[in-house]
């Protein structure tokens, strides 16, 4: 059997909704998870508080270009009108590493109707900004925050994954497995879209059935 | 409780792929459903087969146009290529009627690739062209023909149903738990393009992980 990857992830943005539970959930697996935020100040107070969590320090907090410099894996959660400035700043450092798209392309205040921005998706833009030698993999957006900081429990979806390389996939889907769920190749990032835009609808289900995290699985396939 | 309704549902452009599978669940649940096509020969031939599987002469086959005359429910499942002019000659037929619109704007031959049209979905379309007097649903674009048809198995996905008319979104609610899933509003119309395009990710999660019939189910909500 392959001896298990540990990463370096740095959770760009790391401080929002999506982050913590993604970085307490790969800290948890073992991985070298480093919280990313404007502010290193701020980066070390919720890594402070996700490691009183876990009773362990495991995460560290650094700013973003930092972050990225000492990271192997990206993973990119900020709100999408900070994306295209971040990754400006970033995309010197993150040349031959893998960014991993977490954010989506929402348009508020009416974030539960669809929006499709004249670029496709949050996705594609980065890669446009981030140019072939990063490969952009669009994951993990439909997970609920809700059910990753609940770090005593699964969490119950699966992670569609798209993106135009097949290693870089391969990576975001053995990190969908260490918290818990079930990675499944959606396609190229073009596809990216649709996944991105699926927040959108689930967070109207949420509303409309006063649930706290819709998620998505997919049916048909054979169980693993 | 409710005495359950039945509707007369005619499945436009119903020898295809979807249709078949839709129409003799529908039947089997107790509506009175017509096969619409092009030519009444074939409706009658694609009826005939059906009512052969079912044991029981329950279907019927029509011409499009006087299919779409004496149904309360019309179903469109044509490919996209022929939606627009089929709607335009049933524009004045289906005034005061419910559209339920399966067609997905696929884009040939790469349909596992997401295509968004500049309208943004095959149902918003449809809604343009037959105006406000026709609400329009998008909904049953995600359940597999092929599960449709294995009429003696049950349908393992829910169905996301997109519309601005409550009542008519209830409809085709309805018509989901009678072919044996669950239907849940996925919001307004604009909607219709995250859930058309799924159609194009499960498409292309049929070809990599080599299985008959992808679909999708909503996590989070309690059971019903």
């Amino acid at each position: 059997m392959a001896e298990k990857k540990h990463y370096t992830i740095a959770v760009l943005g790391g401080t929002g909704n999506e982050g913590p539970g993604l970085a307490i959930r790969w800290a948890k697996a073992g991985h070298n998870v480093i919280i990313g935020s404007r502010k290193e100040e701020k980066a070390q107070r919720v890594a402070a508080e996700l490691n009183e969590k876990l009773g362990e320090d495991l995460i560290k907090g650094l700013a973003n270009l930092e972050a990225a410099q000492v990271c192997d894996v990206a993973v990119l959660t900020v709100p999408y009108s900070a994306q295209n400035a971040l990754l400006a700043t970033l995309r010197d450092t993150l040349q031959g590493k893998l960014l991993i798209n977490v954010t989506v392309a929402l348009k508020p205040p009416k974030v539960a109707r669809v929006y499709i921005p004249p670029e496709g998706s949050a996705a594609e833009q980065a890669q446009a900004i981030l140019g072939p030698a990063v490969p952009v993999v669009a994951a993990f957006q439909n997970v609920g925050a809700h059910h990753l900081e609940d770090i005593g429990h699964p969490v119950d979806c699966d992670v569609l994954i798209c993106g135009d390389d097949k290693e870089a996939k391969a990576i975001a889907a053995e990190l969908a497995q260490d918290i818990g769920t079930r990675g499944i190749d959606a396609g190229p990032l073009i596809n990216a879209k649709t996944i991105e835009s699926l927040t959108s609808v689930l967070i109207g289900i949420n509303i409309r059935y006063k649930i706290p995290g819709a998620g998505i699985r997919i049916t048909g396939l054979p169980e693993v």
